[in-house]
């Protein structure tokens, strides 16, 4: 009668591990690979005395188009920024984590107490909540286990991030000298140090998951139930690092970024990263802190609550009653699945094919993406296969839903392939090569005003296809197996992260790579080649954050029908009054959270601006280049601003659902959370296109490559003006406000499924005492 | 058992239509009292002629701060000009009413075939569909009647949005022309202007609706379920009406704007309103099409559509179901009350006292508000005692709900001073008066890029409140009496519309005044006092949108509730595919809308600029001032270009109910109507208020009233001009695509609703055949 997975439980227990493992290695290797780059002036030396350094060695390729490689100053110059980089960037992080900890030890005691007090701090066993005929742990356990699954979550985002970041600073200036021996060669660099942060990150999450599973199952034994309640506490701990990498991070970047410009190329008409202005390394941590350390937090967030939503979800149906462990950790092995076929799709760039001139940088990574979701798809159809019974029920909000296997793999499907559209409409919408990002750029001729109104439609456009391929994926997936799909659509667009934040990972490298061959002072051939890098790196950066996007509203809707599941209530009637206000005021959080993190940009630019003028007007020589600015006031100046400006927003997240929940009940609270989705969902996808499409339509016009483009520039135009105008705008929309909003829809669902026990038992009291 | 109203049937037949009727007379009255202030050179003669002409002639004031009253020449070439902005505005509307026609017929037909095809043409009476022990009439003849009711919900629409801009054109000269004798004479005249407006539209609306109710009676007899239900009609006419003023009304307006500012302001550097920009008269004739007439049927649809709402919902409860005919028109009596206590409010502006000078304008107006408001609580008291039975029930979604008329009378009320709170709050956030909008304006010192990334957040901040407001509203309202006690929550916060309306035509009547005294060549002083009271029109325009937004949200939940009543589905439960993804989808809608909108402009203010352009490059001694521009073409350019680009957010408002209701039936549909209506809102409201903050942040710079002021001041430095891009992204914002988001919220509900019966009956065909 019950029909079970092929594959027996003791070989998922083996290949999951396994796959990780290999992830990880693969991961150091591309680090290793990196590192024999040398970034140390006494290589001059061996490199002279002959071609033994092997391939990756300078001796072997004096025949090409080299420039400066025996300069042996160049080379003590780029180690010396990035150093710098590298210490603001650690600086950073290590004030950030001072904050983590104290948040992490607080937050840890209030899901403790907040759990713990589900059933009154009670020890003994109870009846299970869905299969009232077994015994489950008591509440207490749940609330002990979950405390420490937050943790852990916390803890792997944290070293992901930390780790991610040190290659991605280490890797930005050998990135820089790879570049004097030809594009190819400083491609490959980054991309392999975007590779690492990306498999690391994929590798360490599945690995941590699977431990803490395993070892959860000691305790619980039978209590499947319970096991995975706590399990969940895993992706609240991911998401809430993510709060302080999104929100802090986009913070940090943009304040650099934004009072750099400000000063140095408005007002003092100095070229971005010269090394004479102050902010210039702030700026060049900022894309660290923003765009690695930020990105990878969302995503390992996403990819940690998709995991426990399916498996909360899989835990009251079929495979958890019948016990089924491969079927019940189906998300696992797509995971692991996921590693393979990234490591593979690796390997088209770095090794099966070689870059030889600029044009081919653009098609090499977004063919990443086609490759990895075309293999992906056949992974898919053997993980269901093997892993799944042909047919099982699936928990559809207190009924249980007959699915088959091939139903499950369509889920997966459509949310993998859905990521893949949204990331070539988001492509579409915002790099210069089509009609799009050209009329904003032609809209300048008119001044800033038209090129803002034309960059917000833009915007406004862009949201339609995306949109409508995430209501597809939902509309199959919910149709064929309730919120386990959803969930499980989520973690197939994310099946390819590893891809994904190499991509990713792989702009900000080059960006640092081009401040550091400016800074160093390097040949305007070189400065080209890190230029082109970094161009390709903007297209990828924008569909990476569409990618990101669209995989939090998966996520936070499987968490929402997780946290629904959980809270025991079975309709969200909009016909409701408790749930219409819910969702009114939900839809208009992202409002009040994107004004304060747009004003918090604001805030942190502005003081940015004045040291930077300070010092401008009081260091002798500054201008002239005869004195060093001072940079690292400017550093701790982002860093201070950064934490000290997040905390209203932090507090708007993570305060919404416990307010709600504890006053209002359960039922506004899943309006907030429909609300805050549906809406939230559309400004991030707007802001991160206008923001782009603004960046790239500056860009467009400055290189002018085409007679329209050239019609708009040079640099220094009036329609130039107003195109850099857009971009300043752009910036906080397209790399603060914009993308802290998964944080804000993903990060209030898992809080709420978190809490939901909580919330069932003593939430409402407003309406319970009127 | 069955108790009834206090009132007998007989008075309320008699009552309502004398409040009509002495509203109606106020307005001409009002309208007389205009016309005393002669407009024609030879009343020079009479006037020096002596003191003859009683309280409105010039003799009385020779005493006063009189300022070339009998210079004739001016008074020849205000009624110039006044009759070239007459005849502009009138032959927009004529354009417009071309289409108008073709399109109400058009749709007057798909109304009639589709509802009519819901019983296949059948013209046999058959069973009511919620009391099947009673016959109703067939569905051909709710089709005949609900078409018929569209026409007379269009035309009158039509009719009171051209006599208030024909007495909105006729009254801008005279305004000008009083305000030569004192700043008190001409508030006087705008305003009462506006209250012609207002009175009219609100008197006319009810007594329209009045007859039709009773002539349809004749038929329908004791089938009211079929008469209120063919009554849903008017709404949708005057709805569909809103979208040719608000939409059309909105390009005309910002596109004239935009394109005279652009080459006018910044291009030749000559003050706005001057002769000599070919555009002046086309953006004069666009601040009565866009604020007087499309701001006029936006809220005629908002007023006929609650009422709508509230009847088909009472329909098909205990007063519907008793015949309890005064009960069951409960919102008539409201809006009879609401003229009276209008009528009241007025005289305190006009009678019991007097402007003596500037800074007493802004509080008259502001006080209309507040006094009609308590007033207005008062009268609701009166109405929901004279008017309710103590105890009724009302239809819930299947279920029948008992309800007191204390609660129905607190329902009213908070709707009523949530539009009050909404009011104030817009106040605060877009009148420099306050820090929202001087912090915006002291951004402008880095440049229009951070005063872009602050009014953006203003405008994201703003929607706090008014979200709240209009939560609590729904939830006290709905919470009492379901849906029809949203419905009269809505028709609460419209209660006061004629005060409404008055205020916000007097905004651009003074407007248009301001512009006649620059273009007439009057002196200085004289537009210092056109300046003050367009200065006040300013904020009480944004009060009047923030008014129209929150009424267009109460308004478009009751037709919600509505249309799910009618189409018999019980909940609307977010928790299934269908649901989720309309929700979603709905949700994208406003900003799919408001990126065609804001297109719209933007291509039409560049059809603009490069007529504006060739005139003053091809006609010699254009800038001399030596020769006249063609104003008519401009008129002709913003005429077209207004009806052609209103076609694609048009279709896309009406197709939209009709493509998701035919092919994914009812469930889909309700998603739709929430996403768009939870998201549009917030869109709406942040547009307008940004639009508004940045339009007075450069009014606060130029004024430099304030220590603060004079330090970013004068006129044309660098943050002046910072703030002149700012107010020129703000105009298609607040003026076309915020404010036209309330017609897509609207309009698509009570489209929706109309065509409830067709979509139960043949929609969803997708779901069926898949």
């Amino acid at each position: 009668m019950v029909a079970t997975a092929l594959l027996p439980e003791l070989w998922t227990e083996i290949l999951v591990p396994i796959c990780a493992v290999v992830g990880i290695l693969f991961s150091l290797f591309q680090w290793y690979v990196v590192s024999r780059v040398k970034l140390t002036t006494d290589l001059g030396a061996s490199s002279s005395g002959g071609a033994n350094n092997g391939k990756n060695g300078y001796g072997d390729y004096l025949i090409e188009e080299e420039e400066c490689v025996n300069d042996q100053s160049v080379v003590a110059k780029c180690a010396e920024i990035q150093t710098a980089i590298s210490e603001g960037a650690t600086s950073f992080l290590f004030t950030e984590y001072k904050y983590v900890g104290v948040f992490m030890i607080f937050f840890a005691a209030v899901i403790f107490v907040f759990l713990g007090s589900v059933e009154g701090f009670s020890t003994e066993n109870k009846a299970c909540t869905y299969d009232t005929t077994r015994t489950c742990k008591p509440a207490l356990a749940t609330a002990a286990f979950s405390t420490i699954a937050f943790v852990l979550g916390a803890v792997t985002s944290v070293l992901s991030g930390f780790l991610g970041m040190k290659i991605a600073t280490y890797a930005n200036a050998r990135t820089t000298l790879e570049a004097r021996k030809g594009v190819g060669k400083a491609f490959i660099v980054a991309f392999r140090s975007g590779a690492v942060m990306g498999f690391l990150l994929a590798a360490s999450g599945l690995l941590v998951l699977y431990i803490t599973i395993n070892v959860f199952k000691i305790y619980y034994g039978d209590d499947w139930e319970g096991l995975f309640e706590a399990i969940t506490g895993y992706g609240l701990g991911g998401s809430s690092m993510a709060l302080f990498g999104r929100v802090g991070g986009g913070i940090y970047t943009k304040a650099a970024d934004v009072g750099a410009d400000l000063v140095g190329k408005i007002e003092r008409n100095i070229p971005e990263d010269d090394p004479r202005n102050p902010a210039v390394i702030a700026d060049n941590v900022g894309d660290n802190v923003g765009d690695i350390a930020g990105m990878g937090s969302d995503l390992f967030g996403s990819y940690a609550e998709a995991s426990c939503a399916a498996l909360v979800v899989a835990s009251i149906s079929s495979f958890g009653i019948n016990h089924d462990f491969t079927a019940m950790c189906y998300p696992l092995p797509i995971s692991s699945m996921g590693i393979l076929v990234c490591l593979i799709t690796t390997l088209f760039a770095t090794d099966f094919f070689e870059i030889k001139v600029v044009k081919e940088i653009e098609p090499a990574l977004k063919n990443q993406l086609i490759i990895s979701t075309i293999i992906m798809t056949v992974g898919i159809a053997i993980v269901s296969w093997v892993g799944l019974p042909s047919s099982f029920t699936i928990f559809n909000f207190g009924a249980q839903k007959v699915v088959k296997n091939w139903q499950l793999f369509l889920c997966v499907c459509v949310g993998l392939w859905a990521g893949l559209i949204i990331g070539f409409v988001t492509e579409y919408y915002t790099s210069n090569a089509y009609s799009p990002v050209q009329d904003v750029a032609d809209s300048c001729r008119t001044g800033a005003a038209t090129n803002v109104i034309f960059g917000l439609a833009l915007g406004y456009k862009s949201v339609i296809i995306p949109i409508s391929a995430i209501a597809i994926s939902i509309f199959v997936s919910f149709s064929f197996a309730a919120m386990y799909g959803v969930a499980v659509a989520a973690l197939g667009m994310l099946s390819t992260i590893a891809t994904g934040l190499a991509i990713d990972a792989y702009g900000p490298i080059s960006d640092n790579a081009g401040g550091i061959a400016e800074m160093a002072g390097m040949s305007h051939r070189i400065r080209e080649r890190t230029d082109a890098l970094d161009a390709a790196g903007n297209t990828t950066a924008a569909i990476g954050k569409g990618f990101a996007i669209g995989s939090a509203a998966l996520v936070s809707l499987a968490l929402f029908g997780a946290f629904v599941s959980r809270a025991g209530i079975h309709t969200v009637d909009v016909l409701t009054p408790k749930v219409i206000i819910g969702l009114l005021v939900g839809a208009m959080l992202p409002y009040w959270f994107s004004a304060m993190t747009m004003k918090s940009v604001g805030s942190a630019a502005l003081k940015m601006v004045e040291e930077v003028r300070r010092q401008f007007n009081t260091i002798p020589g500054l201008m002239e280049g005869t004195a060093k600015p001072d940079y690292a006031t400017c550093v701790k100046i982002s860093t201070d601003a950064s934490i000290k400006e997040m905390i209203p927003p932090g507090c708007l997240v993570m305060l919404t659902p416990l307010i709600v929940g504890f006053f209002f009940g359960v039922e506004t609270l899943s309006g907030v959370l429909a609300g805050s989705l549906v809406s939230g969902v559309q400004i991030a996808i707007s802001a991160s296109n206008t923001g782009g499409a603004w960046d790239n339509a500056k860009k467009y016009i400055e290189a002018g490559v085409s007679e329209h483009a050239k019609s708009l520039g040079p640099k220094g135009s009036e329609p130039h003006k107003a195109a850099v105008i857009g971009d300043t705008i752009g910036d906080p929309l397209k790399d603060t406000s914009g993308p802290s909003l998964n944080i804000l829809i993903k990060l209030m669902a898992v809080e709420s499924l978190v809490f939901a026990p909580f919330f069932a038992t003593h939430g409402g009291i407003l309406f319970k005492y009127l």
